[in-house]
């Protein structure tokens, strides 16, 4: 298909997923998508993640239904993680000969997928011939106000909701190669089928001072946090390992289980720094003075690398 | 530098180019950009635009800070041709190892240039390695109510602010290598450093019935204002041919004038249907009830082809 027939598959495919959203006046097949504001009575948030062939995912890990749904689940994750409700979203596409109309297709049901679960549509986008495959999503959302990194106070608690480690063990049982033990599938599912925690991010929308989304591995992303904030932060292993599924997957390919816990990114967890209980997150530590990482052992205290994914090998 | 390095040297400097714009509380360097939507008090229209090394640039015919300035440009062009005023922008970055920390400062210095002087300033992005370079600009515009590409009745001129085929021109000039002829050096300009044409947007925003801005060929682009609307358009040849420029430069690298006009593309003009005229506007041609394109020319009018760039060869 020529680029013409293409967008008219991809408005053809999505425009059988009404999402119930209002405000969309102009979707896909304009300039630009138009949005009617006057609905928005308070915030926007808006993010891009943009997911790259061979750097987020390999084909041959990854069926093209997953891809979308991925791409799309990762930026409707920093949405919620703001404390905001996914309202609609672009997409841009760069395609390679080798991604034929069966592959797109199955990538924009994927897409479709996960734009009906998270509840936004996507309005428009851009198809560019390239190289090499990715996809770019923007997305916008709505809050009265935003939940930022900065603003976590000594004396809060660290909550989390969703888990960490398992997507990473999945990516490393998928990457080992022959079949999956049955004890890692709990894992290869969390890396492809990964979900946005939007319902857990509007719930803590009210009460956190401060939250983060766990893309680029734990220690990472909340040392982006104390970082932002100013403050030191106490990670307590036993929470970190109460995950009895990541624990029986972790051991099925011969992995540490906190070590996933701390550097494994993609489960997209939300992290939240708040006095009170949020529904729907669990405590894994606490706020204190100072800068920096700690994690809270049986054997003791011991200071954190705050390392993670860096693209650029930081 | 890292990824972290990287954000933080890219945020330093479009802070450095402040644009006076309001409704943006939270930056660059968390989840997501927060934006005061209370101040929209009628339409956004938002769009996303990506360039990749090798289909819309080489690396030999243009320097970074052209290629940061051309991504930014082509993107509120989209914003422009609907009548509404840019606002503020994301931008997601895929770095191959060949781009070296000197390229990105000068790519970003490329897209705070076109920032300020579309008056948008970049608000948050995504850095991601990659095999190839590619720029992906998402930008958010505002209006009181959007010229979408439907709209054009018969009886309505067609209008033109800007130029056409001097893009393409200077691109053919480049890829002939060697010295580029003084006739060629306005074309060349306007291939690297094409200006969205946001004044001439907004004249229109309150007299159009539609419009589209050209960015892969006139006669491509007017087609498809041409399908939205259900109508016809008579394009007149001696109107596109007015520009002494182009005709200049076209007789020095030895292509037809009128072929580029017709199908050059990368200049963002803008296209307008209106029964009025519209102050930086001229008259190109007509809107008649039918379907598809006509050229008049002195030898009597003749269906025009509605193709020009495709990426999947459309």
């Amino acid at each position: 298909m020529d680029e013409t027939a293409r967008i008219a598959r991809i408005a053809h495919i999505l425009a059988a997923a009404p999402c119930g959203v209002d405000g969309v006046e102009v979707g896909i097949g304009d300039d630009a998508a138009v949005l009617f504001a006057g609905g928005v009575a308070g915030r926007m948030v808006w993010t891009i993640d943009e997911q790259v062939e061979g750097v987020h995912f390999r084909r041959e890990l990854a069926a093209w239904r997953d891809v979308g749904w991925r791409s799309f689940q990762a930026a409707a994750s920093d949405v919620a993680a703001m404390g905001a409700r996914p309202w609609c979203a672009l997409c841009a596409l760069v395609l390679p000969e080798s991604v034929d109309d069966a592959a797109l297709e199955e990538l924009t049901y994927g897409q479709r997928e996960a734009s009906m679960a998270v509840g936004a549509p996507i309005v428009g986008g851009n198809l560019s011939r390239g190289p090499g495959f990715s996809i770019a999503t923007t997305l916008l959302g709505v809050c009265e106000s935003a939940v930022t990194r900065a603003g976590a106070k000594p004396g809060d608690d660290l909550w989390m909701a969703g888990q960490v480690g398992l997507a990473a063990c999945g990516l490393r049982a998928l990457l080992g190669g022959g079949v999956v033990a049955e004890d890692a599938k709990p894992a290869v599912d969390a890396w492809r089928r990964p979900a946005a925690l939007v319902g857990p991010g509007l719930a803590m929308a009210n009460v956190a001072h401060a939250a983060v989304d766990v893309s680029d591995g734990l220690a990472r992303d909340v040392g982006h946090l104390a970082e932002a904030s100013g403050v030191a932060v106490i990670l307590d292993a036993s929470e970190l390992l109460s995950d009895a599924v990541l624990i029986r997957a972790a051991e099925g390919i011969g992995c540490d289980p906190l070590d996933l816990a701390l550097y494994g990114g993609e489960d997209y967890a939300l992290v939240a720094a708040s006095p009170l209980p949020i529904p729907g997150f669990r405590r894994i530590g606490r706020i204190v003075a100072g800068a920096g990482l700690v994690l809270r052992t049986r054997g003791g205290d011991n200071p954190l690398l705050v390392r993670g994914f860096d693209h650029f090998g930081g």
